[in-house]
């Protein structure tokens, strides 16, 4: 049984420790604001700051919003770094830029700690239900010492590839879900404005080529227009900025992300930051005066 | 077993109508140009027009390639609207416009026959191996008598609605290929020039919510650069096309829609029409600099 440092009791990041106390781990935990007593009657050892809960660890999970997020806990004040020990994994499951990743693996590396990236998909049903998938990144060895810790938390772990390969897959797999969405949108949306029955349509195209999860799940949503999360809008607009500022970074141009970013914010311009990310259908509808189903 | 009339004879058509035959049905076709040899020595009737073809069918078979070939081969000269015999059922298997196909189901109707739309998607693969997805408009007894014939021809048959609802399905289903096309095209293009292993980011986003037949098919197509069709950009195009000119009819706005087409017309103008539509990621390429796996 390992001793792990963990920073961030957020709404993903306490199931997830949750899930390894239940596996017998010792937890030494840091966040903002009170570490939840759930938490704390289960076992873990709250600390005063990141760096003192790291300093327990022989692996320290990060699980934060966003980039300057991680930095802060990693190299701010009293922060991961100026308290982890020789030897130990840094291992940062947040969604974060994966060009800023590298280098904070640099950083930590130059610390005598390995580092792995290893962001997951699933939210919080699958935090809670331990079945997230975590695509991560880094190498094998550090991998193999974790992947107990990670088998707690989910069901789909892959070791994709070196530092930052885990934070750019997560970043491909928010391009897709976003385009599947707008791709179910816009068909199920000149579907119904001709006559058809939205349901029918998404029957008969379940069988074929355009077959998804978002077909699936999401267009069953824009028919029954259930539209709260599941995952916020909110949220998929930081995973879209990162997708797009990555891709500016790179030298890549991403006119389908692009445009399925600008359909969230419209989202967000009619309150709808809070709404589950299938409700994208709804920037579409405004355009087209028109609702599915109508 | 019915006497079937079979108008349009091109890669679609032919192995359609050698299904038909063998299953037992008589068929009279029409085509431009002669009827293949194989179809006439199987037992099929060649006849000099579509109106002397439909004249001999119960039911009457189009499949040709756009809305203007199915106007011509119903309402032109010696069309089928000149030959066919009061309470026929006329099926047109062709993709077209959805608006133009209620207009023509009245003109059918007006002759006291039935009309189906029946746009079919699987391909000259699909049509070979009769394992077509057919997706139907009309009215449930005409579908009920045709249905024996499309399972000749395939194998996910669905009545969706009314006349024009097989169409818009169809329409519906092209969109959300491209869109996923376009959706996995950016994914891996981005995630490649970050250097991670495009194959890899494939693997593990199959077991997530990014799932789909596209990212199966045409992702594992992307890595490999195999471009041969399948089913060639021009043809999307074509569909794409009746997307956007449906949707501007009906007011409707379909942005994602019109950014593939765009990268279609992109490959187009690097002389690639006839490559698999998969093979849009190679405008995205061309924009960035740089092919996945470089």
């Amino acid at each position: 049984m390992a001793n792990i440092a963990f920073v961030g009791l957020g709404i993903m990041g306490t199931p997830m420790a949750a899930n390894l106390i239940k596996g017998g781990h010792t937890l030494y935990t840091y966040t903002l604001g009170n570490t939840p007593a759930d938490l704390v009657s289960a076992g873990a050892t709250s600390c005063a700051s990141a760096a003192e809960a790291a300093s327990q660890g022989d692996v320290v999970i990060v699980m934060v919003p966003d980039t300057p997020d991680v930095e802060k806990a990693l190299f701010g004040k009293d922060g991961v770094a100026s308290g982890v020990r020789k030897g130990a994994i840094v291992v940062d499951m947040s969604s974060i830029s994966p060009v800023a990743t590298k280098d904070f693996a640099k950083r930590i590396n130059e610390l005598g700690c390995e580092y792995l990236d290893a962001p997951v998909s699933g939210g919080e049903v699958g935090a809670k239900a331990a079945s997230l998938t975590i695509m991560v990144g880094g190498k094998q060895e550090a991998f193999d010492t974790v992947k107990p810790l990670f088998d707690l938390m989910g069901k789909n772990v892959t070791l994709v590839g070196g530092n930052g390969d885990g934070q750019i897959t997560k970043v491909a797999n928010q391009i897709i879900v976003a385009l599947n969405i707008a791709a179910v949108g816009e068909a199920l949306l000149l579907a119904s404005k001709a006559g058809a029955d939205a349901a029918k349509v998404r029957q008969a195209l379940m069988g074929g080529f355009a077959n998804s999860r978002v077909l699936e799940v999401h267009g069953e949503r824009m028919i029954n227009r259930t539209f709260e999360p599941g995952f916020r809008i909110a949220l998929h607009q930081k995973d879209l900025n990162l997708a797009l500022s990555t891709a500016r970074q790179l030298g890549v141009s991403l006119p389908s992300t692009a445009v399925s970013q600008e359909l969230f914010n419209s989202c967000a311009a009619h309150e709808g930051s809070g709404w589950d990310h299938s409700a994208m259908v709804r920037a579409l509808e405004k355009a087209a005066n028109f609702e599915i189903g109508q």
